[in-house]
């Protein structure tokens, strides 16, 4: 880990009136701050297209903080202080007059709080602006390379499909470089998201197992109960692949099943996680027909209220082919996995809200125990994501009672039971890397670029073939097909 | 399993006024009852010295199934009926003509019962009568081996070295036959010792790690807080040893290192049982000294209040060399266990009271994790056998929080949690099985045979020589030679 001693920072945050920045950025910056981890040189400037006051910004950003910390009492003190070093910009993203005063006003800010030139760019805006922004801030002379550091922070979607991707990248990593670039998966600032290589590699008795000697399958589900809300438009031209997949699947994918790294270091880690990507099997045409399952929610009733389905949302066409669900199986094709399906499986508007990893170990042999008890459960790994964070194992025990009878129990360990108030949430954390200068948690630019390979061969080969669609009610488990993939498996989703 | 379908009988009770009767298998008889595993057909006959009647036997038994049951509120139809099966008979155990009058009236018994002739003698008395009352009971042609059967269930200890435990032995066999005699250790009756094997084959998880390339020793502890209470005479003759090494501890390891057996019958499992303590390593004068640790308890303050020492407590000589302490560094001869050291440790007057097995995993190679991070714990996974009923994994977890930070968890299953009303006592069980003719749980004579080998060998190579005792502090966890046994080997006990 290549820790920068030096947080102090100036935050500038692009989309400052944005609804991330009042519900994630600005209450992360509060629990810093709280924790004893906000550098002491620091300073905010929002910059967004409202005309309201550095004052009225404070008095938002305070409400902000007050709905969304994860600490119930705010400390006033400590709102005091950070809120006298919070400003806010009004100009236009395509106004370079705007860049040029913010970057005098940062130079001001600069001998205040002694930031040392030092900046944390974020975009927090449509992706639209990603490419225009980082233009200004290279035109104005804003990303200067010198002893100072300027980091950029940019939200997903990073490109719409592996050739606009190339092109963002190609802009960024010009003015910034690919070391000061900070890609967000949110997902990675996941507790139990890092805590999956410390599981794995610190631990002698799961590496052992993770592999296809013992594991018979893996799942990996990230399932919402809502469904696209407001988005409909950006929804539309995208769809659960890549709006799930190429990102928050694959990331889980590539974390539960790389090899060891050579250290801890982000590159060598990056270096295994790409290896999984590049080891994923081909997706023929066939492929795509019998192991790639597609779904949209339909109209139905949940407690009696009235649930609308996809092509009844606001900006959603009426007979719109937008996949709200994806399952795949999918191989990794290496000595580790080789015949160990992974099923991956996402959705909106599904039976519950649950982000889960979940390892299948193979059964036991077919003698002892398996003769005389008919359909013992399979050992489970369970690593919860969220809401739950935490790690279970399911294993077989025998019944407490005089008779010889076996039942499945759990062996539990729940991180957010027993470390609650101390857990920070993924801005919070992922905010925190940024100034250490740590991009562990980032998504690098060989990452993003295999992800769009493989999701791209997906989306191009599905064409604009028409679909009979809605096919799964909304708050069901998804399509009757999903369940097909696994049965002819032999297998079934874990809908734990 | 070879479950005789009949479980009516007739359960007699040799000792029937004493402690164990009253303690255990009385509230074992409600408690099946309760259970409805009681059968229909069933009365019982105890036998002691004193002169009581039948009515004041049953109050007694009211009084002690009251204090004892696992069941709170004591069912009084179920008593009632349970309380008119019970009858008392006073005689002498070496009075023949006592024999005589309690064979007729147990034919009696039949015809009211229905019990078919079917008997479980229980010989809850002091050692020296095991062989007298089996014999009378032979004479008396109480033992039919006809349609009918007979069965005999024995306390510990089973003889007090190799020489008398197999001319009991001898004697025992040749009346009931090896089948028909049941050696209680009530370890065995305990339900995390069942469920060890459910755990280790009835699971794919355990079974693959369950070898010394995995684990790195297991430790078997059994502690109590008391000291020899009224047994000093008893004591005197036995220590830790032979009261506990030669029965449970050895139990205890059997069933962690044993081989998965060919199938779940119970010559099957002792088959595998024995293999382990005839693959127990040679015990060597150089082991007696280096590997083989005793221990005895000397006069302390707890709380504030005196507590004696071994020496001063009842029936001890003022200079006894009896030990109240045993710890043993044993190493299992076979290929799943070669150079893994199983240390055992028991010891009157610990700090606290439990028993358990721990296995401790080997640790994480040194590199990674173990390169930036000092002293990661070892993975563990213990059973607790009692009073804490139930399984935890100890494993490292990345501390919540934005540095990477490793602490150990725990992953927890408690069985007395899970399942506290259902879980039947130790006797409860072993008195079903017993009916139900099933000697899984109970200790063949291999077994006995072995461990007395074992435990001989130790003893006659200890001798007579004195010891420099007492050697540790009442409510310790035992003399500090036990500590230096492991800190050796770079390992120490887990007093978790």
């Amino acid at each position: 880990m290549n820790f920068n001693t030096d947080l102090s920072c100036i935050l500038v945050i692009f989309g400052g009136t944005g609804d991330l920045t009042h519900r994630k950025l600005l209450p992360a910056i509060y629990n810093l701050k709280h924790s004893g981890k906000l550098p002491d040189n620091f300073a905010l400037v929002s910059i967004g297209r409202k005309d309201i006051s550095n004052d009225e910004y404070r008095e938002q950003a305070y409400k902000s903080i007050k709905n969304s910390s994860r600490f119930k009492i705010i400390d006033e003190t400590l709102w005091e202080d950070i809120a006298k070093r919070i400003y806010y910009k009004k100009f236009e993203f395509h106004d370079s007059l705007g860049y040029k005063e913010l970057n005098s006003f940062l130079d001001k800010l600069d001998n205040s709080y002694n930031t040392k030139g030092n900046r944390l760019f974020y975009l927090a805006v449509a992706p639209e602006y990603f490419s225009l922004i980082n233009d200004e801030l290279y035109k104005q002379g804003m990303v200067k390379n010198e002893a100072s550091w300027q980091r950029l922070i940019i939200e997903k979607p990073f490109g719409r499909d592996l050739s606009s991707a190339r092109k963002l990248n190609k802009k960024i990593t010009e003015v910034f470089g690919e070391a000061n670039t900070y890609r967000i998966d949110h997902y990675l600032g996941k507790e139990m998201i890092q805590s999956l290589m410390v599981l794995r590699f610190a631990n002698s008795i799961f590496e052992p197992l993770w592999n296809s000697k013992y594991i018979d399958n893996i799942q990996i589900s990230s399932s919402e109960t809502v469904g696209v809300e407001n988005r409909g438009g950006y929804y539309e031209n995208s769809g659960a692949l890549k709006d799930m997949v190429q990102n928050h699947m694959l990331q889980l994918l590539t974390l539960t099943a790389m090899e060891a790294p050579v250290d801890l270091s982000s590159s060598s880690i990056r270096d295994e996680k790409v290896k999984i990507l590049r080891s994923l099997e081909d997706i023929t045409p066939e492929k795509i027909k019998q192991d790639i399952i597609r779904g949209q929610y339909g109209e139905s009733m949940i407690d009696n209220k009235r649930i609308l389905g996809y092509r009844q949302e606001d900006k959603v066409s009426l007979n719109s082919n937008t996949e709200t669900f994806v399952a795949l199986k999918l191989h990794v094709e290496n000595y580790r996995w080789a015949g160990v399906p992974f099923y991956i499986r996402t959705g909106k508007r599904m039976k519950k809200k649950s982000t889960e990893i979940i390892i299948q170990f193979k059964s036991i042999p077919k003698f002892l125990y398996s003769k005389e008890f008919d359909n013992l459960n399979s050992n489970l790994l369970v690593i919860g994501v969220q809401p739950r964070e935490g790690i279970y194992l399911k294993f077989n025990t025998k019944k407490p009672g005089t008779e010889n009878f076996i039942i499945p129990v759990e062996m539990d360990f729940c991180q957010t039971c027993q470390f609650e108030s101390n857990t920070p949430e993924a801005y919070e954390r992922l905010l925190f890397e940024v100034m250490n200068g740590d991009n562990t948690l980032f998504t690098s630019w060989d990452e993003v670029e295999y992800s769009w390979k493989f999701v791209d061969n997906i989306s191009s080969q599905w064409g604009s073939e028409k679909l009979s669609l809605p096919n799964y009610e909304s708050g069901s488990f998804g399509p009757k097909e999903a369940d097909e993939l696994l049965l002819r498996d032999n297998r079934h989703w874990w809908n734990l």
